[in-house]
């Protein structure tokens, strides 16, 4: 298997000592409380194994979380599994439901580890896609794309790397679709607290007769940006959730115990504070999306995420793929090219997805790097 | 998939409040530079995405561990791969490497891991057994396990649960068999800094045309007493560490950022320090196997791991499952029954392993509890 093009791009980051706006990740701290109560359980010696399904507390501050955000009726024993990040959470979900021959159906541009996992287990991923510059879902594509191959679907809001937010309206027909045809529904919701303006993250688990078909992920690494510590969960009915642990056991076991301890004191932080964990990243969508078009590209409105889509052609580019390759040496910054988020690159080759989570001096200066071209 | 033992023992542990000798972890602290430079990287700021290899300074840390111990010329760009855990390694290895309809050969008593990640490719283990009470390797067993589906054979020393240490002979045979017919070998060595007394570990990639076919699987976790932090490794020539990350890298991705810091530590460690890991350890051994034949109990001689294994027999034991289901509500121990790590539980239907890693005054008390059967 390939190399993920977050590693290829952060390694030629390194090497070129660019900018890295490729992979999402903050560069700045999250709520201190979250650090300090892991240091607190290694100090105490909270260092060995937790149970594989996940430190009670954790697993009890991830159920209420989905009780006072979206009321959710989650069981902390039974309907939870903490993962090693959300790819765990996601890869075990994938593995536990799919057989040779399945078909899953994803929104395309698709995060990479759904077509990956996918093709490791001989199962097909069908992209159902979703078009720049709003995003917005083709009911009647999705219904088109069932098969009576077709097992699950892969949802992802808030949408990495379009940054789109699907509406009540458009998770409803996801919803309709899971019910008439009896599928699961894989929901990659790591974004859920990094949504901006006006936008509302609503879970589609929240929809009649959905909680019941549906494995909700989510991440403590993104909420609490600390995307390095790999603690990701899945919430569900227990039936899902079991087969989730059942192969997860036999993946990671098991994730980091102090950090367990540290990202449920970051769930239990008041409502107040993870409601305005995107309001600095709105911030910066604004900066860099400002600073882009200013360079003469085209931006499309990212509602949500670390990222950004512009298209490049009026740089003269014709493939991003080979244009992110090359640009972490010529101008000393480094991104993605969206088209490996799609099956096929028809008319998205000149799409590049930027990360916005950099500090405010980091986004001039790439800005000012980019205008190089 | 059903629930690992060790889940089941810890969890049954919990409930009635027993002293936890089934799951492998320590009740003491490990070297405290292992912490101490995991919370200063979390204070740093360190706990964005590592690479998804492993950081560098690891990598090196452990290509020094690899060469400095045993002469092994590891490459740290391309030669090693950080996991989420020893279990990440071994299960994204399998995954990479075996194809249904493979036979993996293991010596049994076997690791369930191996067994259960074998199943879910639809590989199939086959079981070489080490009988008690030395656990030779019968090298004409070994080689008549082999057939034309034979890809790989997962070796494990020091073993688990036996506490066996393989000596030069045996892993020469194993060898032989492995240079024969092409395969590759697995080897879990997570074990190797807590061998006791004049016996020494030796990796089979240190034998004569073994490195260019195995895959070495080692645990920051059992080595510095922090198992919850599942920071593990495979190291190996780069064609086979390729495929594991190629796998590993759509299971967790990365493991935690700032506990690879704080294994980096241990390992560049004065040799020193690393060679009397195990003394502790070697005394605790002792304090059990005496305390079990006072109990009138066959104990089985182990020479490394955290554990030693008993024949509870003549306490009128006939199922040593039903057995160790029962002992937590009944004495308020737990342990683990060795037929989970066997096939077929024929002729060790009696055999459970105790975890001999915790604290005097812990196993003491554990002796007297078991007294009451
Ligand atoms: C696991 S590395 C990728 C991080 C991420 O979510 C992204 O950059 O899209
Ligand atoms: C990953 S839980 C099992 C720990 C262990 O190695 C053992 O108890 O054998």
């Amino acid at each position: 298997m390939a190399e993920t093009i977050f590693s290829e791009m952060s390694r030629l980051a390194l090497e070129h000592d660019a900018i890295n706006l490729g992979q999402g990740f903050p560069d700045t701290p999250g709520p201190r409380e979250v650090v300090d109560v892991a240091v607190a359980a290694m100090h105490k010696g909270w260092n060995q194994y937790p149970p594989a399904v996940g430190i009670a507390s954790l697993r009890r501050a991830i159920a209420d979380h989905q009780r006072r955000w979206y009321g959710l009726d989650v069981a902390a024993d039974g309907g939870v599994v903490v993962c090693s990040g959300a790819s765990e959470a996601l890869s075990s979900a994938m593995t536990a439901l799919l057989s040779p021959g399945d078909e899953v159906i994803a929104l395309e541009p698709y995060y990479d580890l759904y077509g990956a996992t996918a093709a490791l287990l001989g199962a097909r991923l069908v992209p159902v896609r979703l078009h720049a510059p709003d995003y917005a879902l083709d009911a009647a594509a999705l219904r088109a794309a069932v098969t009576d191959r077709t097992t699950m679907i892969v949802l992802n809001t808030p949408h990495n790397p379009t940054g789109a937010v699907l509406s009540t309206a458009e998770l409803e027909s996801v919803a309709q679709v899971a019910r008439d045809h009896d599928l699961v529904v894989l929901s990659d919701e790591v974004y859920e607290h990094l949504v901006f303006d006006d936008n509302r993250h609503v879970p589609i688990a929240t929809l009649p007769g959905m909680f019941e078909r549906t494995i909700t992920v989510g991440s403590g690494g993104k909420t609490f940006s600390v995307t390095g510590w790999k603690i990701g969960w899945a919430t569900g009915p227990a039936d899902l959730v079991e087969k989730v642990l059942g192969v997860k056991q036999w993946f990671s076991f098991a994730a980091g115990t102090p950090l367990q301890h540290g990202i449920a004191a970051g769930l239990e932080l008041p409502d107040e504070r993870l409601a305005h964990l995107g309001d600095d990243l709105a911030r910066k969508r604004d900066l860099l999306t400002d600073g882009l078009r200013e360079l003469g590209l085209e931006v499309f409105h990212s509602k949500a995420t670390y990222f950004v889509t512009a298209d490049v052609a009026p740089l003269g580019v014709t493939d991003s793929l080979e244009f992110c390759r090359s640009l972490p040496e010529r101008v000393g910054v480094a991104a993605v090219p969206n088209q490996v988020f799609h099956a096929s690159p028809v008319g998205v080759e000149t799409q590049v997805r930027f990360a916005c989570c950099k500090r405010d001096e980091i986004l001039a200066d790439a800005l000012l790097r980019l205008r190089k071209l």
